[in-house]
Parts: structure tokens; sequence; C-alpha cells
């Protein structure tokens, strides 16, 4: 076990946690962990490639997939939806208060060289494939998680 | 510090986040792990009999333990449950990923000799009895579960 | 690292969440724990102070802060809400098991020394100052979180 990395494992892709998980793996980062995040379950969405429609290649059946939220730009909150102005008004206050938004936090993520792993098994149960997802992400299972987890001193799960 | 221990404490009674916390403790354990659950709050649900009406013996008070979600068959998401399409909808997901359905995990784990511990003080708050849960459950109050945690090297919340 | 250290981090200011977060944390300090919790996003609002209008000095610009939970007493539950009825009956239920309330658990926290951080970044997003929150809260950003659960050997978050 290392002191010096964490993981953070993103069951959700309500946008307040995806924020959370986004900024205390940024901070980790600053700090000179090495941080990897495993998405799982709702998590794979937050990974999804911004375009509106299912790339060529894409094995989703649009059926499923498409019900599903496809990206930083589509999330919702796990509470206080206000019918749809939740979270405009909560991407209205992190602008106020100069805090990135998901997109940027996701890129400077990727550029302090965090390690983004997709739970493969999510992705096969929502008919999602690889290739729906956004570039340098690693593809994984749960014995994968584990073996960063093994390593890591702090581990948490949004 | 074992690094061969984990615990996963179960809060949540929602069907997803039990399927994540059964789904990484069966890979954990199949890892070589000692795994314990600790099932608090509405996390003890899970561990309810599937029978539909109290078991004789139970102290359950009726009113509140029926408004509860009775065992793995009765679960409903996080999100998404599309009045009561979702989970459904998951199940049948779960069946063509051949993703084992939670009763599956459940057994599983206990066959993995999973421990599966159910919080004392969340029985007593919704009136639940030890003889309301299913077979092979141990009774443990928060001191229990920080002596597993304090020796497992991974601690998951959910 | 130290065995006798732990970390709560407290995202949600859901009732249930926040008594699970609270039981958890007096349990581990009854223990002789060294607890810090660090309570960010929605989780800054169990911090508030119980009066109903915005004290003098503070600067939260109203409509936000004033959407928002306003300390303990009025908090929801993360499912089960029934209208409000849930909250109601929760609090019933932790009269008649002898559960602390959670005022009470706060309360107890402090005495037990437990450290209660709030997360500046959550206060500027939504506008609430230190003076909005209870008496004995000390103010830190994430690099301070990660140097506690650094020092910590259980880190959950809820």
């Amino acid at each position: 076990m290392d002191s010096d990395k964490k993981t953070v494992l993103v069951f959700s892709d309500d946008l307040d946690k995806a924020l959370a998980a986004f900024i205390l793996t940024n901070g980790a980062a600053a700090m000179g962990n090495e941080v990897t995040m495993f998405f799982a379950f709702w998590g794979v969405n937050l990974l999804r490639r911004p375009s509106g429609g299912m790339p060529a290649g894409s094995r989703a059946p649009g059926s499923v997939a498409r019900m599903l939220t496809r990206g930083p730009a589509h999330l919702r909150l796990s509470k206080w939806n206000l019918g749809g102005l939740g979270p405009i008004l909560i991407r209205r206050l992190m602008r106020r208060a100069n805090v990135m938004g998901l997109q940027e936090l996701i890129t400077t993520a990727q550029e302090q060289e965090v390690r983004l792993v997709a739970c493969t098994m999510s992705l096969d149960l929502f008919g999602l494939s690889e290739k729906d997802l956004v570039d340098g992400v690693e593809f994984a299972g749960v014995a994968t998680y584990f073996e960063y987890a093994d390593q890591a001193n702090v581990n948490l799960m949004i």
C-alpha cells in the first residue's frame, strides 16, 4: 500500500456526485497522488462521447442506450432537479464561484494522468461498446479495481 | 491491517446499489479476500426473508415493516424507475449480459463464506427481529463494523 | 497511517445518510478513534444554524441559500419521503428505539472532540459564509481532506 495512491469508484452519473468525484480526484492528483477512477454501473455514462447520436460501430442497441444520459452535458442532479432548473442553477453557481465545469474537470484529470477505467460488465449491461466512450479510457473488470485499491491508501466510492 | 480483508457497508436497499455491492464483494472474495458485508439502515431490507407475510415470532409491528421493501425480489432502483419498468428492464439487461441476479449473488456470497452482518440498531429502528432475516446472518453493532474495518485495507460504503 | 484515525466525508444532506454518518462517527469516537468529518456539497447544509432567517453578516444571497435545507431540523430522506411523512415517521421510530436525533448526534460528536470541517468551495458554491454555520466548525479545502485521509485507516464517504 502506498500513501500516494488513491482510487475513486464512480457508481453514479448524477451531476453533483460526478463533480465531487472529479474535484476530489483532481485535488489528490495535484498533491502528487496517482489516482485511478473506476466507472461502474451508471458511472460509465459520464465517459460517453458528447455526440448526440450513436457513433458508427457502436453496438448499442438504441432503445436502452438512448434512454441513458449521454456524457457530461446531459446529467441530472441526485436531488433538487426542480424540473430541469436545478442543473442549470448549479452550473451558474459554479461559474460564479469559479468552479470548473464537469467537462473541464475530466480534461484536467486526463492532463494530470489520472487513470480512467470503465467497467466492462457495466458496458455489457447497458449494451455500450468501448467506441461509445471518450478516448483515453481503459477497460477492465472488478479484479482490476481491487488490484488498484489494494495498492492505494484511500479508496472512495460515490 | 491485512491486504486480503475487505468490508462493504451497505446502507442502501436500492437494487442497483445492492447489485454493485454484491458484485464487488463476490469479486473480492473470488480473489481470495475475506469480505465482511455490514448491512445498516435500509440495507437490512436486502436480507429479509422472501416470504410475503411476517414469519411467526416476528415482532415487526406490521405497519412500519410492511412499508419497507421485503428482500431481493422487491427492490427499486435509485433512479430510472420509470414507474416500475426500470427494475424489470435492468433484470432483463442482466440476463442478456449474463450478470447474476441479486438472489444468486447473495447465495454466491454465502458460498464464498462472505460474512453477512446486520446492524442491530437498524433492525430495532424498523421494528424487525432477527427472525425476519434470512439464515446465516450475524447480528452486531457499529463497534463490530469498525473491528472488521480496522483489519481491512479496503472499506467501501454504498 | 494510524489505526485509530478515521474520516467520514459527508456529501449528502439527506436525513438518513446524515444519521448514518454521525452514528458511525460517534461509534468510532467512543472506541477511542480521532474522527474527522468533512462536509462537502449538500453536506454543508447539515451544519447550518437552526435559525430560520439568515444571520446578520451572512453574505448568502437569499434566493439560492434559502432554497437549500437549513440545518438538522429540516432534512428530507433520500427515499421514502411519503410527502413529508417519512422524516416524521423516522424520527418517531428513532425515539421508540432510543436512537438519538440528529441534533443530539451532532452535539455528541462535538463533545467527543470529533473534528467537523466544512468545505470552503461548497460554501462558495451555495453563497454561504462561515457565519451561516454552527460554532466549532473548521473550514478547509480538498487538500486538507486528503491530509486527514492519508493519516486514517478507514475513510468513508456518504
